[in-house]
């Protein structure tokens, strides 16, 4: 198996982005090695050697998707025998030219602190003092309120939301005996109605998630897995609350989707 | 002030990491606009329509930073009078050369739901059940545990390594109380030392973040965070345990440089 490695003297999440997007691009299944911080020298002759090793091993040239600030060190992992793509390079000119001003790089600008970090953190926190319900009487701090029923995906969306963007997410579970026979919602959920947003899923993924926690239980049971889908599905219909079904889609899509729908401000850069 | 554009017929992250990337290379700001799920024509008319009035508005282009699937969405999108960014372009055509095989480029692709995915969904349970030390029954299953005085920054990134490479990290506070006196880790931690990674900050830097959550108390206090963290970090020499001062690091960079000095495997991707 080839090797393709992820090489820059900052965090090399930018390097990892650039290299996972083309090579998805492809059929082809690599071995993939990120190398952070590569920000001496010596480090750059240690990583050199990592990829002449994976040359001679793979019995072909490593790819090498780079981010570097230092030039010095961009040019000697350059030279160590792999296949080198460095999209900054190509774009940067470019950008300069249009802009009218000079590029100033700077390392761990992109994944730096700035402005708006500590808001990520406060929004984290609170996302998991208001998970699942815990809390009634902070929702009017939230920015967005997701709803759905038990195991939909609404706490690694809410925590997403709020890692990536810095947007204030809680979450309230629909449960069958609360609100299903009266389909309604608490009165401190109405009250910020304009922030709900509910998850569903299909029924049958829906089955296996619960069955993996209870295998064999009434609450894993498709016939309850059915029942609470159409009834929550009923619910957002009737109090008009816009809902998705995340069945096929990754936390990343869920979030995108969410926010795309909602016109909510994203916070982080 | 000019306008960015991220635009794509999937999440728009990938072209999202590319454009602020290249953007944070150059001291100018911007207001960023990301328009996801562009995948109809008609979508991508309205999408057209706001890059025209970013235009007017601004009384200058705006730059559209793109990653299509779809080539007849992305022509629409190139013809709208921005600048136009393509990434993608630029670097498919080098890695068809270089694998010898024709690109396929699938929508959603790269942020889709794939075989690690489940992966990381129980690993952001495991983060939110073994944070804070709430169990000690369950560390055989980590992968790493970070500890630490309260509030240096555990919480969000278990998370964060939970949620970008479905590593599965317990948390564990370190108290005056319990640990300081004695200076030692509980018996559950030290049967599992070789997961043990520690995290510190400037006394300063965690006084602020005390006094934010309980201003004038002891907890918050210059001298309690000075003596609580000359005492831990004696503790993680005296017990060899890996550590980091976070205090300038963003969460994304602790949790490279903990990768970086684990060579704990990234399971996403």
């Amino acid at each position: 198996m080839r090797t393709a490695f992820y090489v820059s003297d900052g965090t090399a999440l930018t390097a990892e982005a650039f290299g996972h997007a083309l090579l998805s691009m492809f059929p082809t299944e690599f071995r993939h090695k990120t190398l952070p911080f590569i920000d001496t020298q010596a480090k750059a002759e240690m990583a050199c050697k990592q990829i002449q090793r994976a040359a001679e091993d793979d019995g072909e040239p490593p790819l090498i998707f780079h981010t570097f600030v230092n030039v010095k060190l961009k040019q000697r992992i350059t030279q160590c025998g792999g296949i080198s793509y460095d999209f900054l390079d190509n774009f940067v000119g470019q950008v300069e030219h249009e802009l009218g001003i000079k590029a100033k790089p700077k390392t761990h600008r992109t994944h730096g602190v700035h402005k708006d970090y500590n808001f990520r953190v406060e929004a984290i926190n609170y996302a998991l003092d208001n998970d699942d319900g815990k809390k009634l009487n902070q929702l009017d701090q939230a920015d967005l309120i997701l709803v759905g029923v038990s195991r939909t995906g609404k706490t690694p969306t809410s925590l997403y939301l709020a890692m990536q963007y810095g947007i204030k997410v809680a979450n309230y579970p629909i449960t069958e005996d609360d609100d299903f026979e009266r389909l309604s919602l608490p009165y401190e959920l109405k009250m910020q109605r304009h922030k709900l947003f509910g998850l569903t899923l299909d029924s049958q993924r829906l089955h296996e998630i619960r069955s993996q926690r209870r295998e064999g239980s009434q609450y894993a049971s498709m016939q309850q897995c059915r029942f609470e889908l159409s009834e929550v599905e009923k619910l957002y219909r009737k109090e008009a609350i816009p809902f998705i079904n995340s069945t096929r889609f990754s936390v990343e899509e869920i979030a995108a989707k969410i926010l795309a729908q909602t016109n909510l401000q994203r916070r982080r850069y």
